[in-house]
C-alpha cells in the first residue's frame, strides 16, 4: 500500500490583492504560512510520515512544504523541486487585478480564461519582463519548454512527465510521498489519479492548506482517498 | 573559477541554554533565524548566486539554508541533505548543561572533550533513547555508521565522503555551491580545503551566520578565501 499526500499552498500576497499570479514568485502571507503549519500538524496527527517530497519552483509552494515538514519534525526528508509542478502560467494577465481585468474585458471573458479547459489567456511576448526566459531559475529550459501562456489543458499536459518520471518512481521506492504545489498542477495529478474527464476536473476545486490523502495499490491505482 | 560558500547555523535553543547539542535536533531561536536571514542578504549583496546547496539532517542547518536562500530569492535551487554533514556527535553528554558537566567532571575534563582532536566524550549505549538508531531519519544507516560518540577526528573523517562523493562533484557541475552546516562539520571542510593540520583546525573557530567564501580553481584547489 502506498500513500500520496497532495497539499495546495495557502494564501499568497497576490491572492490577498486579488491579482492573477501564475508563475510570478509571490510570497505567502502570514495567514498562508499558518495554513501550511496547520496542514503539517494534520498530517502528523494522522500518523502519516512522508519519506519523500516534491514541490514546484515557486517560493509559496516550497515554503508551504518546508513549514509543513517542520511541524512533522521531518525537514530532513529529500525534497525535489520541479518547474513542471508550477501553477498554470497566466500569460499577459499575470500581475493584473482580477476585478479590473473583468471591467476591461468583461466578466464573461475573464470567466472563460479562468474556468475553461482549453482557452489560453493572452500570451506574453518574449521581450516582456515577465517572460520566464528572463528568470534565472528557468535558464536551463529550452525555448519551447518556456510558456508564454497556458490553458488548463496545457498545464495538465506538462505536469504528466513529472508524474511519470519522478512521482510514480518515488512511490515505487517509498511508501509515503507528499507533493506541495498549486491549484492547477494538483488538479492535473487528481485528474490522472481518479481518471477524470476535462469536465469533471474543471469542477474540482482544490482547497488550500487541506492535505488530501490518496491510498494506492502497488500498481499505483487509487483504492481510497479523503481529505485529512 | 568555482565558488564555495560555507555557512554555520546561528543560535539554537540549546546554545542559549548552554547545553551539549550534537545530533539532538534543536530548533533555531528567533535570533538564530535572524542570523540566517542576514547571512542570505550578505550573500545576495556580494552578487553570489548559489546554484546548488548542501545541508545536514538537522533542522537548525536546514532552516538556516532555507532562510538564507529565501533572502536571495533562490529557494528553487536543488538542496541535498546528508547526515555526514551533521554536527559532531557528543555521545552521552548530549542534553547536559555545560556548566553542570564541568562541576561534575572538572573543567579540565570538559575542555578535553570539547577542544582536543581525538578524545571522545563518554559513549551512548544502544538502549539510550538518544541513540541515533532510534531516530527515523537514520533508519537506513548500518549500525557501524551510527555513532555512539565522536571525537573531532571521527567527525572530520565521516565528513570526507560527502566532500568526495557529493560536494566536489557538484562543484564540477556548478560554479557556485553553498553548504549550510555545523561548527565541526564545516571545520572538516576547511581543514581539507586549506590543508590544515589537526593543531591548526582545533584553533579554527567558525563563526555563526558569517558566510565564508572559498574561490577554487578547476582542480578544486583554493586560490583565495574570505568572510563576506
Amino acid at each position: 500500500m502506498k500513500q500520496l499526500i497532495l497539499l495546495r499552498h495557502g494564501q499568497s500576497q497576490w491572492n490577498l490583492e486579488n491579482r492573477f499570479t501564475g508563475w510570478t514568485d509571490v510570497a505567502l502571507t502570514p495567514a498562508g504560512r499558518e495554513e501550511a503549519r496547520k496542514a503539517g500538524q494534520m498530517i502528523k496527527d494522522a500518523g502519516l510520515k512522508p519519506q519523500y517530497g516534491f514541490t514546484s519552483y515557486l517560493s509559496r509552494a516550497i515554503d508551504t512544504l518546508h513549514l509543513a515538514l517542520s511541524e512533522m519534525d521531518r525537514l530532513w526528508i529529500p525534497v525535489e523541486k520541479d518547474w513542471h509542478l508550477n501553477e498554470r502560467h497566466y500569460g499577459a494577465l499575470q500581475g493584473l487585478n482580477k476585478a479590473e481585468t473583468a471591467k476591461q474585458y468583461s466578466d464573461e471573458q475573464v470567466r472563460l480564461w479562468r474556468r475553461s479547459y482549453d482557452v489560453e489567456p493572452p500570451a506574453l511576448t518574449v521581450d516582456d519582463p515577465r517572460y520566464p526566459g528572463n528568470d534565472d531559475r528557468y535558464s536551463t529550459l529550452s525555448p519551447d519548454e518556456l510558456p508564454l501562456t497556458e490553458s488548463l489543458r496545457d498545464a495538465i499536459k506538462r505536469v504528466y512527465p513529472c508524474w511519470e518520471e519522478k512521482i510514480a518512481p518515488a512511490l515505487r521506492l517509498y511508501d509515503t510521498v507528499i507533493v506541495a504545489a498549486h491549484g492547477n498542477s494538483l488538479r492535473a495529478l487528481v485528474m490522472m489519479l481518479l481518471h477524470l474527464t476535462p469536465e469533471q476536473i474543471m469542477n474540482e476545486e482544490i482547497p488550500t492548506g487541506r492535505p488530501r490523502l490518496f491510498i494506492l495499490d502497488d500498481r499505483l491505482q487509487v483504492t481510497d482517498e479523503k481529505y485529512l
